[in-house]
């Protein structure tokens, strides 16, 4: 057993010293003195190449500064918290648009509106930033701004979503894509966690989503797909039979929060079993390592261009998933998983010399883009998996006994 | 001078027998029987595995289908003029919006509205669909259609895009995309050629176009940029320094060809030196061969992650535009980078088995995307280039006396 905890104390260190080398890199190079808010286009070194804000990635930021500040000793530091206060007060003054509460994706350095995406995610992000910017500063203006968004979130999620803007046409399927419910399940989770009486008047809205990311289980559970239909049908076409590992396996985790949280056990195993571990067989790259971004359920070839690369965040989704499912099981197959990962992801993505990590390599597991960050990866993955692993192997390491790898844990049957 | 010849009519054999087997494996696989038009997500062998429909690319297979009839002996059989008709009755009837002549850019197989883009793009494909199936049915129906939508595209291009339903935001520069003028003056050229008159109504609009595209040549002439200001003006930003090599190539022949057409020879040295050689020179691997698809001009990471793919149709643009130099000029080294071009390309996307080209290869030149059409390949780039390479090489070839390789050309000095 000696062994066993030296290899968790080993994962331990290097993960304190990644989040901390990774958590640096942003605080100096992204803060933005005159108009507040980050940068996010940041080279190797973390000098800005484009000034451009994306609404996906302020509030993402201001989240992982607040939820660094508040759950760890470390982070706790006034220059954290003024950080995520000055992301969050550009959210407020930039990003949100006050007459009908819409975020906008991309604006110029100085806040002004360029581009607004007809989807709901800019405004999930934005929940979860006031949402924990509040416990952060104990304003309870970012707590009202989290509620009131998430109201309207909920809203165009279930009930009505044509002030989005998104043109109906008659030979669109109503198609259900998974990020929908991810989104709104974890939005409801970050918002809820210390707030037993409101968790129960969204919690007919998580049961929802939980039900609608049941339906991309698909093909007797052969399968998650990214996209059904609103019965849970499988879309016609190369549309219809897309599989993102990563995400399915992002899926996975927060569904095990869920149904762990709720002692849903035959939940727990749905998750762990076909969410995690078979979409990560099933995206695994034998010759090479690492997982492929897209594939096609039938064998065809996806028509992403990007389908065979190997991005930043579906290994991050990984290790925190199979922590989790190791956690929850005490089943040495999903340690020894997020080993693999986790080798993979060491020699492949960090970098030692800058910090943070690079988000693309190709087939091979070479490095195709040098940036750190861009306009769809900022300050998010690689801290948020960091900080949740590292959470996670404390937890293991100071549970006693700890006998032959199989101490008593809540360990589903 | 014999080895020139022979060299040239080696190019004719190889392109004539490519041609051959790329329009077979589109009459043979594409049609669809029950509902017209053509299918166009074909796998390797030709097999449809996804019956989606595409307004880009129905239009440019109409186009194409009715250009082999009308030019060539070969392909004037009924047999090509039934399927350009089909897909031509499919255009009208299932892509054109009534109301307000906008084109649908995704229908399903029997057409069913499923997406509409904010652009151009597919009316204007429309166009010259429409152009060259009423010279090849002779039914005055299509060309009515062809210049009715003209209109409306160089309105659109020209006075006032807000009908194409793009938000105008308070941030956004106003930039002039490098595709949309290269558009309007493929269009009207492809509609006018046969009509002098009616040449002169739009010769104010392809001037403007060529001045547009003009304004692309930034940093005293050293760099094509994909988007600039309205003014001219580099844009800041990864989106302002964004170099597409292939597609200034592109933005060269469509230059040349209107420069040796209204004998403007100081256009046409900028259309060969600046935008077709230069823009090669840049996109050109030298490590692995072929053209990268994407460059930032400051050298940093472009942030698209195909940016160091090799495209097929990039390879097909640098083909028609080395020859049309070489034959506009008679200088010896554009036939020699015609000719690296031509040893990469048929080497790599060429399939001698089944026909047409693979559309996509990573940086080191292996096949990523097996399949022969997609969302955005069909039947165009490359029986257009081998198309237009086999006339030019048949009138080099044509010509007397050949002296020294440098015979009497309307060479530009």
């Amino acid at each position: 057993m000696g062994v066993f905890r030296d290899q968790l104390e080993n994962y331990l260190t290097r993960m304190e010293k990644e989040l901390d080398s990774t958590v640096n890199f942003w605080l100096d190079n992204s803060g933005d003195k005159r108009n507040g808010g980050y940068y996010v286009c940041l080279g190797r070194e973390g000098k800005v190449y484009d000034d451009s804000k994306y609404g996906w990635l302020e509030g993402r930021q201001v989240w992982m500064y607040s939820k660094l500040y508040n759950e760890t000793w470390k982070y706790g530091k006034a220059k954290v918290l003024k950080a995520a206060l000055s992301g969050g007060e550009f959210l407020l003054n930039h990003i949100k648009r006050p007459e009908d509460g819409r975020c906008y994706f991309q604006v110029t350095a100085d806040g002004q509106p360029v581009k607004i995406q007809r989807t709901i995610f800019t405004e999930c992000f934005y929940v979860i930033a006031m949402a924990e910017l509040a416990r952060a500063s104990s304003l309870s203006k970012y707590r009202e701004e989290a509620l009131r968004m998430l109201s309207l979130v909920t809203h165009w999620a279930r009930i009505d979503d044509t002030e989005l803007g998104r043109p109906k046409l008659s030979g669109q399927e109503v198609a259900n894509p998974l990020a929908v419910p991810m989104m709104l399940m974890y939005v409801i989770d970050e918002v809820c966690r210390d707030d037993e009486e409101l968790r129960q008047t969204y919690c007919k809205d998580e049961e929802w989503a939980v039900q609608q990311i049941l339906k991309h289980l698909q093909r007797k559970g052969r399968v998650v797909l990214e996209k059904v239909t609103e019965e849970g049908k499988e879309i016609g076409g190369a549309e219809g039979r897309l599989i993102n590992p990563g995400h399915a396996i992002e899926a996975g985790w927060f569904l095990l929060q869920y149904a762990t949280r709720t002692q849903n056990y035959e939940l727990a195993r749905i998750a762990i079993d076909k969410f995690i571990e078979q979409s990560f067989d099933t995206g695994w790259d034998d010759t090479y390592g690492g997982i492929l971004y897209y594939l096609d359920a039938n064998g065809f070839s996806p028509t992403q261009l990007e389908w065979n690369m190997k991005l930043w965040w579906p290994h991050a989704e990984a290790l925190i998933a199979f922590l989790m499912a190791y956690k929850e099981t005490r089943d040495e197959r999903f340690m020894e998983k997020f080993d693999l990962v986790f080798q993979y992801t060491f020699s492949h993505f960090s970098d030692p010399k800058y910090g943070e990590w690079f988000g693309y390599l190709n087939q091979k597991g070479e490095v195709t883009h040098t940036f750190k960050g861009g306009p769809f990866k900022g300050c998010f993955h690689v801290p948020r998996c960091l900080h949740m692993c590292i959470k996670m192997l404390k937890e293991l390491i100071e549970e006693e006994p700890l006998t032959n790898g199989l101490p008593n844990g809540t360990y589903i049957p």
